[in-house]
């Protein structure tokens, strides 16, 4: 299938195109022009937990892959249990988003990927350390330079292959987007009636494009304000601009029935909540029972299908590597 | 590949017998009589952390499969970051132990699924708990009814399950199981020097089999004694018996390369300082730096096929899902 780009500008004068064209939400294209190599390099990397203090955690520890790109928890668990601030965004189409973490701190995937491994709250290392690990390694020396052909291991490359890895994560197939590509039998009318709903109402002036969201940062609380205890202040946090406060990144709706807790605090556990609060919260409107019902049956047909791929095998530690100190 | 039985009694009078019949170790069989249906779903139930009353330590994160079935740590990290007692074994080829833990207080591989899950130092769960979160999954309400034919979840069917995918956790095909099986290339002259030093030294009196070990309890420290400041007594705890202090299972030495850190402690990192302290205190013998050297080699000889699978994508929780308390 080729990626189709569709601009709203030019949504008029494409007489031929698919139907889907016609649709705020696009289908999710195949993944194209990836480094193969990176990839595997970066799938062990992203499943090895000596990029972590404590040898303990990975990436995929709050990023899990069998759960949607997420741990399914209120907010992470880090280093020593230290309690994380935010919840863990899906790394699944996460390649899709406009910039990564809920403030859009990180440009790109490979700029967010540095970040965890050095936060003393999540996997509490550093990169040197990083480095010196997967260095004394014999089997990681001989892959990252067939990889990238240099002598030395840096976290440059590091970042590089778990990003490259990243980006395979797409969730393509599910039952919207089939319907998207013309299946009309894809989604039921519940289903159907609930996408009207959820364009009609507004949800999706900001869950929009092939991600169904991350396209841009919005107000947590616009027609009334959003009641949490999570001290998190978005993009201002970034900008340093008063206006920018409570402001996140519009997360993703793909697979959003495996992506609970809901929302920047991970306060709201199902869907007809979350639902029913981004109604009243966002667009000043109460779903009746079925409206939400609906809203909710069709948010279920976004799940697509799930990266699949052999668990990866990690080179073993030798003699020189430095050891995990989780508990001191 | 037919798996033969040879009994040390046999040996005498099969006079066709393959090569490893005259060998103390046999290669590793293939896996047979397996209920496939059971064990998809136990893999599903190995890789799931909602098992844990944090939600975030699964089967897999203290046997990770990507690391030779262990966590590599000295002790294990369990709930809220506690310490675990002795390090963690290695769940690769463990149904090949006469019994389970160091102690062997579980019989087989089934009666030890129960326990980490209800440890309130591991998983923190309990078995009602753990039906509970499973019955409330309508995914996997249908796929124990196809496996057990019940309707009805029960702990004895989620143990089935698990035990059964842990009996496909083997790894055969080592290069010195090759060696065994008649290619005399696939091990060198120094990894075949190792061997017979394995052998004539004593070492295989207690590490001999086809898991290379797992076959008796032995006291820890014969000649000498053992020096740690880990209190676990061994098989003491389960029998009562006085004898029975410091005994402890012999470990597998299959993929000894990947299980690092060694011995019920964990207090040694590397396999040319297990070798040592095994020689001095076990038989008696200080290996020179050239004995130690082909020991190791041949022990790196015993790291077979890992297992390879799909990483399993687990159910969603359902509205009615009890949810992780990490932090309570």
């Amino acid at each position: 299938m080729k990626r189709i780009t569709v601009s709203l500008l030019s949504l008029g004068v494409l007489a031929n195109s698919p139907a889907f064209a016609q649709e705020p939400i696009s289908p999710i294209s195949p993944v194209k022009q990836i480094n193969l190599a990176q990839v595997e390099l970066g799938k062990k990397l992203y499943f090895d937990p000596r990029l972590s203090k404590s040898g303990f955690i990975s990436c995929n520890s709050c990023h899990n892959l069998s759960m949607g790109g997420t741990d399914n928890l209120q907010t992470s668990i880090g280093d020593k249990w230290q309690q994380g601030p935010i919840n863990a965004p899906t790394v699944l189409n996460s390649s899709m988003n406009m910039a990564q973490f809920w403030d859009g701190r990180a440009a790109d995937l490979k700029a967010q990927a540095g970040g965890p491994i050095a936060n003393p709250k999540e996997m509490a290392f550093t990169h040197e350390l990083t480095i010196d690990v997967l260095s004394s390694m014999p089997q990681y020396q001989v892959e990252f330079k067939q990889v990238f052909g240099a002598d030395k291991i840096d976290i440059d490359q590091v970042t590089t292959a778990i990003a490259e890895f990243e980006k395979t994560l797409v969730t393509p197939n599910s039952r919207f987007d089939q319907w998207l590509l013309g299946d009309a039998n894809a989604i039921n009318a519940d289903e159907k009636a609930g996408y009207d709903l959820f364009k009609n109402s507004g949800c999706v002036a900001c869950h929009n494009g092939e991600a169904v969201g991350g396209t841009s940062f919005q107000k947590m609380g616009v027609v009334e304000a959003y009641k949490t205890d999570n001290p998190a202040e978005g993009l201002a946090g970034v900008t340093g601009k008063d206006a920018d406060r409570f402001k996140f990144k519009v997360p993703t709706l793909r697979n959003v029935e495996m992506t609970y807790p809901y929302f920047h605090d991970g306060a709201v556990d199902t869907l007809g909540e979350a639902v029913d609060i981004m109604g009243r919260l966002q667009l000043g409107k109460k779903f009746t029972a079925e409206e939400n019902a609906q809203i909710v049956a069709f948010l279920k047909t976004l799940t697509g299908d799930q990266p699949q791929f052999t668990l990866p095998i990690l080179p073993p530690s030798s003699d020189k590597t430095i050891r995990p100190t989780p508990f001191k």
